[in-house]
């Protein structure tokens, strides 16, 4: 596993809300960072919207050392000059993010990583866009970045991977590196599943949107939270492991597979959608919701910490 | 909300994994329990094997009240006679339920709920082994049950329905009740569909097992434990919440779901499902990965209690 032995110096390309959580996350663990924006009006705004997410990494994780420094560039070239990790943020637009990196290409170092948060394309989509594909990586982190530990990653050197992985480790994030390259990386691959599966107990009638929801966080999803899926399914084997599980339950499991849903977002389950997360929300606000599940991530953070997940 | 008032009486038909679970949990939340199982031999370790749970249940919500009683039964009618929730784990296996029901409903009182744990089976495959099927409820817990708060109900009669939730909520369980009967309940379809995708994963040779498991409890897992999968999606439209999302990203979600795999339990990949969780595992045993699980979900059973989820 390759260390980070110095201060890392980080460039965030993009100060909408994820690279402004990154730009926070990097900044309380110690690096120097340097952020950029092709509009200089969001760089004025960038440390003050960096101090919500500061106070809830002190709690979720108070610092040892001191925090590094926070460089705002209205040049990308001073941002570039001495990155080794160029995390990019620029909205999911190939042409567009295709232009910033023959921008960039120019002005990093040879030995610099440049990581792309992207959600929707792949690298397969993004690479084309430098001479040297090897430089890029798509390393993208789950919503809101600076909590939630997972950074999925590909690439396509390895050498390069390797030092990205450390710099995202030393910043406590997980990196979970991809053998290839897919779309909705794998989180929102496994998200979207579930929710294919929600949508269509909605559709159904089986049940509602609080009562799924309910389900999912009192039940699976608090133990996701600790076990991964397969290994749920090795526990549950008892003695005989996943062998066992798969010799006397693999194919009841794949006549549910069977049985699951394949719904449509129709009017109708739109205006049942919405209607269960009204219910849901009970009133509150967008930014209020938020403020409980950032309270909870960071309680659940903190209780990793004591006791941590298998 | 039915509230308990009394001491609740609480029969457990069946001292295997999931009874003493429910035992442990009746009891620590100050019930008077009564097991009952078939083989006298069964009966002799329930003591000894509530111990552990008991502990653990201290741990992840300390006692304020004294605990409630346990009685040991090999008379059924003992067992029965005054219990208002009989909590019944017997084998999956429809006639054997049948026939342990047909002894069971000339004993309970009018009033009393008998409540099956069924995970495999649904109301409709057992009901008709009562003349008076609406004395039944499926209540379906979440291993381990005495740890996650889920129990998913079933069942026809309202005031019955209601009675068996206040008994399950004073043991602070989250009862979440179905509209309709479904094989799997809520969780484990659920379960089922995210799963199907992660073994896709492995088939197509997108990730390993390890990586899907260290993606799930980083990323979504973590996320799932304090905000549901339909209200992640609202906070993930922006000011616009649901649908504003399914304005945008509805059709996007869609072809995702379209995208999504439909794998086979083929040889191939069950061998690789096999030494990906032995990998997980690097040479811990089930028991000691239990632990570590236990422990996990203790210390997330208490952050909750700090702070609670969305």
């Amino acid at each position: 596993m390759t260390q980070v032995t110095q201060t890392p110096q980080i460039a965030i390309l993009g100060a909408g809300l994820i690279g402004v959580g990154w730009a926070a996350l990097f900044v309380h663990h110690g690096a120097d960072v340097r952020v950029w924006d092709p509009k200089p009006e969001a760089l004025k705004e960038v440390e003050a919207r960096m101090r919500a997410p500061l106070a809830q990494l002190e709690e979720a994780s108070p610092r040892t050392a001191t925090r590094g420094t926070l460089t705002l560039c209205s040049d990308l070239s001073d941002a570039l000059s001495e990155a080794d990790l160029i995390q990019e943020n620029a909205p999911e637009n190939i042409p567009l993010k295709h232009a910033l990196y023959s921008l960039v290409e120019p002005l990093m170092m040879d030995s610099a990583v440049l990581a792309s948060s992207t959600s929707a394309l792949t690298w397969s989509d993004l690479s084309p866009g430098l001479k040297d594909p090897s430089k890029l990586i798509t390393a993208h982190p789950f919503n809101p970045p600076h909590l939630v530990p997972l950074v999925e990653i590909f690439g396509t050197d390895l050498a390069r991977l390797g030092r990205a992985e450390a710099i995202y480790r030393a910043a406590e994030r997980v990196p979970v590196r991809l053998m290839k390259d897919a779309t909705g990386h794998i989180a929102n691959r496994l998200a979207s599943a579930l929710w294919r599966e929600a949508v269509h107990m909605v559709q159904a009638g089986i049940a509602d949107v609080e009562a799924i929801d309910a389900a999912l966080v009192n039940g699976p999803g608090l133990r996701w939270s600790v076990l991964g899926a397969h290994m749920a399914y090795h526990l549950g084997g008892g003695e005989g492991g996943m062998a066992g599980y798969l010799a006397h339950l693999g194919p009841s499991q794949e006549r549910r597979w069977a049985s699951l849903g394949n719904p449509t977002l129709s009017e109708e389950v739109q205006t049942e959608l919405v209607a269960g997360v009204e219910r849901e929300a009970a009133g509150r606000s967008i930014a209020e919701l938020e403020a409980v599940r950032d309270k909870a991530l960071i309680s659940a953070l903190r209780a990793r910490k004591e006791a941590p997940h298998v």
